[in-house]
């Protein structure tokens, strides 16, 4: 798929916990440096993005397969799944690199709200932001509970 | 819902992040810290159950309300969803406790698959486990996906 | 030691790194929490105190015991060693509550720089902020590399 | 000095506090990363070394600059500033890569102790790892404590 956006996230060993895998919640910090690293290379203005508002309305993953602290960085896949008037879903696939191995570690979903941050209150879609965002728009994430739909 | 188990949850300092508020990944880690006293509290061999080998294999996370970094810790809800074979949901609300407040921060959704941690493979549930998870069985998480359906 | 404020710092179950052990670098964010407790119960103003800008400018610790994850807090004893004319120095010790144990896993101290967060320059003590201090000046903190002075 | 090694660490996102700026707690992160990429270079064995067991004793760091999230790495030189017995002392200087700027965000240092992780008990440093070490030997950590002896 052309839409989707392949990050590279560096791994920390501190991200492992006491069973010595990636922690669970870890995960969820790597779809959030996906994230960052998604919007520098989706919108010209970059991490201002972040400022004009953006808010984590919802999160859904599933964890596929344990992952273990390494040199290298997981790949993670980044599009859109849905565009809204005030919100739009993300989908992720954290991966190998294909490079690296094979290994789908994870698929998730992100709802992001957009927020006016100074006065707290919900904004709608700007144009350009719309066209951005169409750009990348592509399947639904893969989750177990839409494949159950 | 006399299921429900509460659990207080101390905030840190360090759970806020640039915007000023508990960050989205944190949230997910104060479900964590949720869950591990709820183990102690629902099973007599607390901890060990972990040991046994319980996975994290899915979060669904609603955000209702943004949270402030406070001395106040935050109670958080957990019952169980649902029971079944290999595997069980847990049902979370984090919000004020009663004597602070009245928010609700956030609805979440945690399905745990039962593992054996020492060979690697999935295990089925163990008689006692399910008697003891009944009695926390209560109603689906309030999710705006699950109503929805 | 009059002058020692003991505050109870609760540990998170990931505060434990692939070791099993408490992760030396959550030992410094203990102390952070330890500092937040403290500038609420040292000064009227509480956590406005960070606003007026308070800015870590060096820390030192060592560490002296293994720390395991456990439902019971960790104790840490904070008290003032030095005030200079815009910063201070705080001491810590890091220990079992004395319901528990008698078990001192990390002794450590904090430079403090005042700082003026709003236009980033460095600021003098307050006259109070002195008074309220010196209610709290102790010992030295008894680190390994103090003694061999 | 050609003692030192220069490890490229990756910032993320949520290493900015509440403040804006990257965390004190977080530098002292950043050192462990630098350590794991150290071992990785320094010893054929990599991270097994670490398995053999060496474990914190010691941080002192001195915060010279704020540092605020970026998607450029800084750079950490990571060098040996004491050879001992059962323990050696790793250098610091967390700073810009020399492509990217010029600032310097941290001087540190930290003792290693050499444990047996199995039974818990120190252990003499061996042969191999004392020649490894030495070609790694550098000057004293520029910290300010002790430029003042």
């Amino acid at each position: 798929m052309s839409q989707v956006t392949e990050v590279l996230v560096p791994l920390r060993w501190s991200d492992m916990d006491a069973y010595g895998h990636v922690n669970n919640v870890q995960f969820v910090r790597l779809l959030e440096d996906a994230r960052v690293a998604m919007l520098v290379d989706w919108f010209p203005e970059g991490l201002e993005q972040l400022d004009r508002g953006i808010v984590v309305a919802r999160h859904e993953i599933d964890y596929l397969a344990p992952l273990n602290y390494r040199p290298q960085p997981v790949a993670v896949d980044v599009w859109v799944t849905r565009i809204g008037g005030a919100s739009y879903d993300i989908g992720y696939v954290i991966r190998d690199p294909q490079s690296f191995g094979s290994t789908r570690y994870a698929v998730a979903e992100t709802t992001l709200a957009l927020f006016n941050l100074r006065d707290g209150v919900p904004r709608r879609m700007a144009a350009e932001e719309r066209t951005q965002l169409q750009r990348h728009l592509g399947d639904p994430a893969p989750l177990r509970s839409r494949r159950s739909l």
